[in-house]
């Protein structure tokens, strides 16, 4: 593992909350007050952490992070909103903080209380755990997960004229929801000095093209966020002309990680990237990136590894993004299926082996209308989804 | 069987173009020229014979259907605009009438070129065998079919002023698409005389409260289209006040269509039933019933037997439309789960054991914000429909 950023400590443990006994309850510690920015789901109903840390996101001053995992906090009234308050004051007491300085996360089941005994026991251990050891990393990074198969974590490191800054995200989420047991959480932390406008910015930018281009079933969560830190640990301010090279560190670890959520979906077997170019706007091109990537029919074919270009091309038709027959080629894994509106000639038997053959399913839709591109990366769907969904609370 | 309408003929063939054998070529003769309505897929990418009825429907000298299964002419490029129009020409040369007076349907396998050979052969068949017999109209109800597992009609009578007049209805469809073997096709037939522009509102009104509110995948076909034809027969005209029962009983005969195609989707275990009221808008009850309709999270719930509300409000939730938790209420087989935006306590073994006892799962979601409210129907997913659709063509 290399180096992550320096003014950061982390823990993970079990509270007990998940009734497997697994790590349930994580802590990010910035040593330093560090800028924050966040951003939230946009769902009507967001659970109470998220309410919490919308508030609080704009500042200068963030002093740590808690995350829980086996429960969501969501759709639990106004104890809910009691509870999320009580777990960041009793960070902020034990580090002699501002209450406002501590952000929070929740995921897990929705609609149920809190066990506020095992997270207030819980916390108090973590507290005594944060380090920023390797074990100590990967604690925090499982803490945080739910029907994740394995943590996911990604560094860069970024060279600017004033110095080198590192960048560490981790993330969790299989489905990009299952308000019963997922929600997307990410969170990228800096060492790099940064002003607060400019994190926002980069944030915005690698979310657009990153945690916006996923799609396990297109479920927005109630608890879905992403947050990023920066702590100015390293000395390293990062202004002018290196702003550029550390947005693009910044928006390829977003992708690296989103990449890795897809790749962990629930039941996948194959994962998607989807390519949507020629459009006249990158919104069309990403209306048209989305409607494949949730297309129920694509997905049983691409899981089927069937070479189906008319399921694909046929979703691209009623995405709603106006086109003529004429305008659209396909190419899946490099092989032309479907030429300016007409289908061609190819082996089916091959291009199924193809695809049997890698976990990437590579579909690239170009339309003849423009520069609007867009890639999204998205799961197939298979039994196995099925079963984990269908089979899950009763 | 109730009477049909009078002065329709119908006859069903096999011409081979289906690998099984079974009945592929379905034909509606009108005794007299009847007035005609449609209404036909949003897909950019649209069927030859999609295009050449969009051109004719508007039109009071319709003289029939040709109807066939197993290819659907879609994405066929020019040839498949000839073959087409071949189609049509066959008809009308054989029946004596103008060749804009016929209307054509086909519904498969998109993306290879028809057998015009078998066609024609069948087509000559089809003729000869044209009758009001049961049989007759049986046939013709199986020759449109492709993975549905049974035929799917419905008769109406409506008793005006000026006397009785009959709807017959026949539909296939058992995913909302399946562009590699699906499609919706529906037909309603009138002995009614009617004036052109009142069959095409009754048309839109129902089509608006019945075809437009299922859903199976959310995949909009090629090929998807609805036909009206009266043709006057009766002797009765519907007029006046009495076109107020006969709407009625024309949404009546495609909401009962509607549910029958979703009563036979693709790998259906349990069909969702879903109301949404107290809306600001009938828009916003249709675009929450419409997400809910389409979700993998709850359609999965559904099929699990499994009374999660939390799946079904955050759907809501993230429609778009914009509501306060508070004002959200959800019940499910008549049960209160969610109540002003906090859970209830229920039993969930026992709403389980209801969910599993009867096919229909009822599922209300309340807003307090108005009077808009709409009423969706759709199939739940199961492993038989990944099955199904991810197993298909090679």
């Amino acid at each position: 593992m290399n180096e992550i950023p320096v003014g950061f400590q982390f823990s993970g443990v079990a509270s007990g909350v998940k009734p497997s006994g697994k790590t349930d309850l994580s802590l990010i510690y910035s040593e330093y007050p560090a800028t924050a920015a966040g951003l939230y789901t946009t769902n009507r109903l967001c659970a109470a952490p998220v309410k919490l840390c919308r508030s609080r996101t704009h500042s200068d001053t963030i002093r740590g992070v808690v995350i829980n995992s086996g429960n969501a906090n969501a759709c639990t009234g106004e104890q809910g909103d009691r509870d999320a308050l009580k777990m960041t004051d009793l960070y902020s007491e034990k580090i002699g903080c501002d209450r406002d300085s501590v952000l929070l996360c929740s995921t897990g089941i929705i609609g149920r209380p809190l066990n506020m005994e095992k997270i207030e026991t819980g916390l108090a251990n973590a507290f005594d755990l944060l380090g920023t050891e390797e074990k100590d990393v990967e604690l925090a990074t499982l803490g945080i997960l739910t029907t994740d198969t394995r943590p996911k974590s990604q560094i860069i490191t970024v060279n600017t004229k004033n110095g080198t800054v590192t960048l560490f995200a981790f993330c969790k989420g299989s489905a990009m929801i299952g308000p019963n047991m997922a929600t997307m959480l990410a969170f990228i932390l800096t060492d790099a000095k940064i002003a607060a406008d400019e994190l926002d910015r980069c944030l915005r930018l690698a979310v657009d093209k990153s945690f916006h281009c996923i799609s396990v079933e297109g479920h927005t969560s109630t608890n879905d966020t992403v947050i990023a830190l920066a702590n100015g640990a390293s000395g390293v301010t990062v202004e002018n002309d290196d702003l550029e090279s550390f947005r693009q560190a910044f928006t390829k670890i977003c992708q690296a990680c989103a990449m890795d959520m897809i790749a962990d979906a629930e039941g996948i077997t194959h994962r998607m990237i989807i390519d949507v170019k020629g459009c006249r706007t990158e919104d069309n091109a990403r209306t048209i990136a989305k409607t494949v990537s949730d297309s129920a029919l694509v997905k049983t074919a691409v899981h089927g590894n069937d070479p189906n270009w008319g399921r694909i091309c046929s979703a691209a038709g009623y995405s709603g993004v106006d086109f003529k027959e004429a305008d659209l080629s396909l190419t899946v894994n490099g092989t032309l299926l479907y030429d300016c509106g007409t289908p061609t000639e190819f082996d089916e038997r091959t291009e199924s082996a193809k695809m049997k053959s890698q976990f990437d399913t590579h579909i690239e839709l170009t339309l003849n209308r423009g520069d609007g591109e867009c890639r999204f990366w998205a799961s197939d769907l298979s039994k196995e989804y099925v079963r984990l969904n269908a089979d899950y609370t009763t």
